[in-house]
């Protein structure tokens, strides 16, 4: 697929989603119910008070006490990083643009994990730069693959999304993440990790480390950690960070300034009250729980109909089910009956640079109430089995 | 000055407007008595209320009502572009870099008037793109000068801010503006008409015309405008726009998408709310009758203490006041003895490209009290005195 006719499906499917007769499980959305928009409101009263919420900040790094929290929930992932080794950003995908910008140029290499996020395939593709992807298996980017691109294009810089990757829900081992950090160190290619799943593990969200907590020697890390509330509290408000020694981030703080000036620090306001009034991990506990319980309803559903054609991940965390097809069916028929039959979903191409090499379609399970997830997948069997 | 010095003094002096004991006339903030606050705790207690207000939108122009609303404003302006022909941007700021990033390549040359936005100057400079300064006079750019610059450089595009220009606080003549945008289509050099202070004139904020208004054909128009609610509702919600024609706005709307998705369109609802519900005009209006207040007791003061020793701008609106001081007096010597006094300004020589041609300072008029602006002034003089 040409990178103009990838844009145009992407768009078409996504723009469903306000369709109110379809039933969509495309785009990476969180349940609205949990949206807090309640203690929001009381979070916004309460900055709306301070005299100078609604000044323009002087601290280019973004609210300060919101750098506080952001520091102490780190903590709790092995992540120690002091407030000034934080910037927020508008969203995490203002934070992959900054580094894309400082630290690559037009016609430079960087390496993905493939199949990985569409965006940011698209973004470095915008910023002329060469995406180069990198085969990966259920534990993670292959090495040898990693090793051998390495020698033959020199990349500056690598992009993955180890903890409930997207599309595939995938969490790398912690052997092939100590062994991609150490060959990271062998040839001095830098890491973006972007980790906006993390919190959303059905159990101990605190136990898969990222490969920012496994740096030995933090003076010379190699790895800009970027993570988001988006996911966690509301994509609206467009908080999202960086996390870097400060030789690595000081040109991210200098572009953000330059680029612009600053995002909501009211928005930042909001959330650092919340996050000091409200027991927000205890909310996440029950957020999860509801997660888990939409995504079996659709494996359960999914074994008993289709459960001898199909093979799908088993999340054990994030927003997506990645479900493969038989090789002989034709994905582009599957998606043309399931949008008929009113339910929409992003074909696995789309995450690929290079042409797949397996046959799948990804599908969001926190978006869609039960009731929708039921008749989604009552609706998707029906395409299915009219396309066999 | 190098561009590493200039940006080392700007954020010094920057600074220290968070210093208490300092009397801060630098950063272009406006005055917080008139902030809204109340009516904006009232617009977020709402618009939370609505359920998908805190979730990503689909629309990657922002919030469709709020496009409505600022159509209908420009519409005052004589500007006349539909809802799709707005884009809304995080602040203004972020307008400029999108149509820097999309219409000017590093190496490509962009043309500046003299003085001009520091912001502006430093961001091109970061985008590697070369910067050439087009002198200026009371009625704004020269064009003969301007003329002789595109012979030589061929350059991409122009950017001004002909309305309460930063630094200078002046107005472009009407003859000058046509004249200029004549020049512009001869030569097919693209306009970025930067206009963050119009609504704050004095008198009849209406009345004084856009080069964007200027276009007579505008299947042809060469003009990128921007603006932002910074200035009149509140920096910190971040919330600029850009209008254009479909086809030069196009690529900024997809390059808005990639660089982070979206901006806050819980502000962006917020804003729209306000909008519907509470008479900004009226309110303005109060503004800039204090705005004007407050400059006029700058003048006076200086009128009295130095006038025969000063220039200065005769601001009909905006937020700055240009100060000419006597060619022997030493700029350096004049802001050290200013930060002792305990106020501080920003030197002129920040907002040239080149060397300035004339010795001169600025002033923010909107962001201290009426008592800080008495002793903020007298600290002044009793520095030029020192200094003298």
């Amino acid at each position: 697929m040409s990178t103009l006719d990838r844009d145009k499906l992407l768009n078409t499917l996504i723009s469903q989603t306000a369709n109110k007769s379809v039933i969509s499980f495309t785009a990476g959305f969180p349940d609205e119910e949990f949206f807090l928009a309640h203690q929001l409101q009381e979070a916004y009263k309460k900055v709306l008070r301070e005299p100078n919420s609604l000044q323009y900040a002087t601290d280019f790094k973004g609210f300060y006490p919101l750098r506080e929290n952001i520091k102490q929930r780190l903590t709790k992932k092995q992540i120690y990083a002091t407030e000034d080794e934080i910037l927020l950003t508008t969203g995490s995908s203002q934070a992959i643009d900054l580094t894309a910008r400082i630290y690559l140029k037009a016609g430079d290499t960087v390496f993905v994990e493939n199949p990985t996020y569409q965006e940011a395939i698209r973004l470095f593709a915008w910023l002329g730069v060469k995406v180069i992807p990198i085969q990966s298996d259920k534990d993670g980017i292959m090495l040898e693959d990693f090793v051998q691109n390495i020698q033959t294009y020199q990349p500056k810089m690598v992009y993955v999304n180890p903890i409930f990757s997207n599309p595939t829900g995938k969490v790398w081992s912690l052997d092939r993440k100590k062994d991609f950090l150490a060959l990271c160190h062998q040839y001095n290619v830098l890491i973006l990790e972007d980790d906006p799943y993390s919190d959303l593990a059905f159990q101990n969200p605190e136990s898969i480390p990222s490969i920012f907590s496994l740096e030995k020697n933090y003076e010379t890390s190699l790895v800009i950690y970027i993570s988001t509330f988006s996911k966690i509290i509301a994509p609206a408000l467009r908080i999202g960070f960086a996390v870097a020694r400060p030789s690595l981030l000081e040109p991210l703080v200098e572009g953000k300034a330059l680029s612009d000036l600053q995002s909501s620090t009211l928005n930042q306001r909001a959330v650092s009250q919340l996050l000091t009034t409200f027991d927000l991990d205890a909310h996440l506990k029950k957020m999860v729980n509801h997660y888990q319980a939409k995504v079996n309803l659709m494996t359960t559903y999914l074994a008993k109909e289709l459960g001898d054609q199909l093979h799908w991940s088993d999340p054990e965390g994030g927003i997506y089910l990645w479900i493969e097809l038989p090789q002989k069916m034709n994905p582009q028929s599957l998606l043309t009956q399931s949008i008929q039959e009113g339910i929409v979903y992003l074909p696995g191409d789309l995450f690929y640079v290079d042409n797949p090499d397996v046959n799948a379609i990804r599908f969001n399970f926190t978006f869609p109430s039960e009731e929708k997830i039921i008749e989604g997948m009552k609706r998707f069997v029906q395409a299915y089995q009219h396309c066999k």
